[in-house]
């Protein structure tokens, strides 16, 4: 169990307090007279009120320092004249997506430049024929799905923050979601990208093409990079099909965890590919019950939901199929449906888990593990120990089928006492991950929350290499310092 | 078009020419003196006779160098131990497979070490539950497919030389085949690798779980690098289920290349995913019925190969949709079968025209140029053009579906003429697919041959780059030096 003392670890004691510019330093000064002078008004921000929502993401907890301004480019060759100018004068620059980061990968540093790509938000292209889409990086997950579906093609990384986050912010962190399970997450879907490097150049990597290996896959470095290697400004996406049949939903509950685990081990031991695999465990499903009345058996330990999008009736059988590991290993209220609406309530309990919890009026810590798939039970009885000894609420959703768990850490407004404990909790969690074999973030980013926790798990040669590429690229450690290295 | 003297180009003369090993100066004693004391004797071969095998892969031309010695490692201690002893003295050194490759990417260098990773063959996992394999380097990829699916998993990337090819070699040339038109290539499988770094160094990259975004991708980096920026000693990659069903072919003949392309284009409008999709030319037609009195239509331009691998009756629709599409666009003998013999024979015509062309004896430079779906007709007709131009011979297989062309251009044994016009040819297509927003290299590799075009298709800053983090990764151009970059 980590131990480490609180005043080294990246947990902000308070985050309103601060919410002040940064004052500028002389290189400050030059670089504001340069940025006025090469782009027009609206795009800096250095007034705090203004300023304020870029100063952090949505990770509770999560230090941020006060930024000399905040950047709103409308063009790439914008985002290369305030890097460059921020080159010069050696200032840092935080890329930022939409901020619904959970690691406070997009946390603005002391003095630094935030660089909003919000305002590029333009679908470039959709091209049916290629199967493939060209967006600005500030374009919203949502949206670009919805501008696919028109053209009957299908985006399938669905973070749960689809609705505001963007695809800039996805290619950085390597966004995942539900349908990961069956169809991958952001790097599956990344073909090209252009960037715009620490020194201030655009550069496209990767290829439109279906197929291509003509040197080092340097877009598939870009991705999950966090903003540390290059600040992309334009992102090719490779398309599928739009599906139209409607998927099958099972649910089932469980009396143990311990059920729950052999049920999903049954599922992939019978060779089923479920297009979304989720776990709820009961205190999510006793915070909806509050909340909403819902009428969900509040004694089982945990929920699991599972679709198949197989066309029929394949899908008739795989769900079949799913049910039958469900039922083998205990499962209880298990029921499936083709109903699309029945399966929108069913989803309902994984999907008003967070707000629920939210509406509480607690804080929030959001954890995301990911273990080998045959180890989800295991850790989940880890979960439950750590939740006991720290004495915390800790609930769970979980991709299950891909073993990236969702713990959401609980703390009451305000107890300092519990909010420490709370922190251990977070820590326990983490290094029991890497005890069973698995990885600190499954799909939210390093940022400034895993950075330990990142240590603890690769070999240190590794970090070696990436310290070594991150050198090579930006040997000033222009982008966003501090984070994920 | 490129008119490039032949002289300062990567194709030697004649192969034969240099079978013998390098005279070791200073540093080569001292590192035969080293790896002999430090390995056992079986492991080092600096016979020419016995080590001639060694010294180049299967590109036809592509210049190679006569190697200190070849060692052939049993372990990743030895590895580890030559890389270290090597970048000692300073002595490159070239990773191997098995010497499928058809770009030179494995090709020796004058007074280096070839190092053959054959004997380390051992799978050393399948996890049902993970649905994941290791293994060794040196794993023959057809055996990797058989242990898999002795446990109901399949390894998807089957490139044309999985019978003799290796992971490690896969890996290291990111290796494509027919089926990842739909299930993609090595890289969509390497989940962790086990590297050798230039300075001799154990390495961990990557993961056991399904997700996972700890840093940056160092695997997907080290895929597709071809052996310049570390040695590749143990792979991890991703399993999908076995699929069970047998699959339905579609086939159809079409009188134009342009008809061919249109019913291609539809395929990919209508939504339909074939699992295999290949296009055979008019000349290998006409090769196979030369060579095994196969009775293919010799009349036609092109024949295009599908097949969906869908569960029933999905596949009967989706084969029934490709179908529709090709008789849309002219297609005549079309043909449907689920028979495994029937769809083996129709496939014949695709797999004999390598040695159909092959036993007359000819000199065959194999291309793998990839260009966006929609423009593959245009690009055969260019092809037609060129071959015309140089007064050459081109015949075209094609991964239709993906884009991926390998036109096979004929040169017939010592004409020297000829070879300098199919230099010329060869030159030609890839500047033609380049032209066409296409890659010079779609799954073989840039190795050798590519090098010229490579850095005419990439921006120069994407090579910058690529330059920078081989620099940072390997600093004295130990790792295959003068490959790919």
């Amino acid at each position: 169990m980590s131990e480490t003392p609180t005043a080294a670890r990246p947990f902000g004691w308070d985050r309103t307090s601060a919410v002040r510019m940064a004052e500028p330093d002389d290189a400050g000064r030059a670089l504001l007279a340069e940025l006025a002078a090469a782009l027009p008004a609206d795009r800096v921000l250095t007034d705090a009120d203004t300023a304020r929502p870029y100063f952090h993401d949505e990770a509770e907890w999560a230090e941020h320092g006060s930024p000399l301004a905040v950047v709103r480019p409308r063009s790439t060759a914008e985002v290369a004249a305030v890097v460059r100018a921020s080159a010069r004068h050696r200032v840092p620059v935080v890329p930022r997506g939409a901020g619904t980061g959970l690691s406070g990968g997009a946390n603005a540093v002391d003095g630094g430049i935030v660089l909003s790509l919000e305002r590029m938000r333009e679908i470039l292209e959709i091209d049916g024929g290629e199967r493939l889409a060209v967006v600005q990086p500030g374009v919203v997950n949502d949206d670009l799905r919805a501008a696919a579906a028109a053209q009957d093609l299908w985006y399938p990384p669905d973070p749960a923050s689809a609705p505001w986050s963007t695809i800039g912010g996805n290619v950085a962190t390597n966004a995942g979601g539900l349908c990961c399970v069956k169809y991958g997450v952001t790097k599956d879907y990344v073909l090209a990208l252009e960037i715009v490097t620490a020194a201030g150049e655009i550069v496209r990597v990767g290829r439109r093409t279906a197929k291509g290996v003509t040197g080092y896959d340097l877009a598939a470095l870009m991705v999950g990079s966090e903003g540390t290697l290059a600040v992309i400004t334009e992102i090719t996406v490779r398309l599928r099909p739009l599906r139209t049949t409607p998927p099958r939903t099972v649910v089932g509950f469980f009396d143990t965890l311990t059920d729950c685990g052999a049920a999903v081990a049954a599922v992939t031991a019978a060779g089923l590919q479920p297009s979304i695999f989720e776990l709820v465990d009961h205190h999510c499903l006793h915070a909806v019950n509050e909340w909403r009345n819902a009428g969900l058996p509040e004694d089982a330990a945990a929920l699991l939901l599972a679709q198949t999008d197989l066309p029929e009736p394949a899908a008739e059988i795989e769900a079949r199929g799913i049910l039958a590991a469900f039922e083998a290993h205990g499962a209880r209220d298990t029921l499936m449906s083709t109903d699309p609406v029945e399966a929108d309530a069913l989803f309902d309990a994984r999907r008003l888990a967070y707000p629920a919890f939210e509406q509480r009026g607690d804080a929030l810590l959001t954890e995301d593990v990911c273990v080998p798939r045959t180890r989800v039970a295991e850790m989940l009885g880890r979960i439950q120990e750590i939740a006991a000894r720290r004495d915390t609420l800790v609930a769970n959703v979980a991709h299950v089928g891909d073993g990236n768990l969702h713990p959401l850490i609980m703390v009451p407004q305000g107890d300092d006492a519990a909010r420490e404990r709370a922190q251990r909790a977070f820590d326990d969690i983490v290094d029991a991950a890497i005890e069973l074999g698995g990885t600190v973030t499954g799909e939210h980013g390093v940022g400034l929350l895993k950075r330990a926790g990142m240590r603890r798990e690769l070999d240190p040669g590794s970090l070696a290499l990436q310290k070594a590429i991150k050198s090579a690229l930006d040997p000033d450690d222009i982008l966003n310092p501090g984070k994920v290295l």
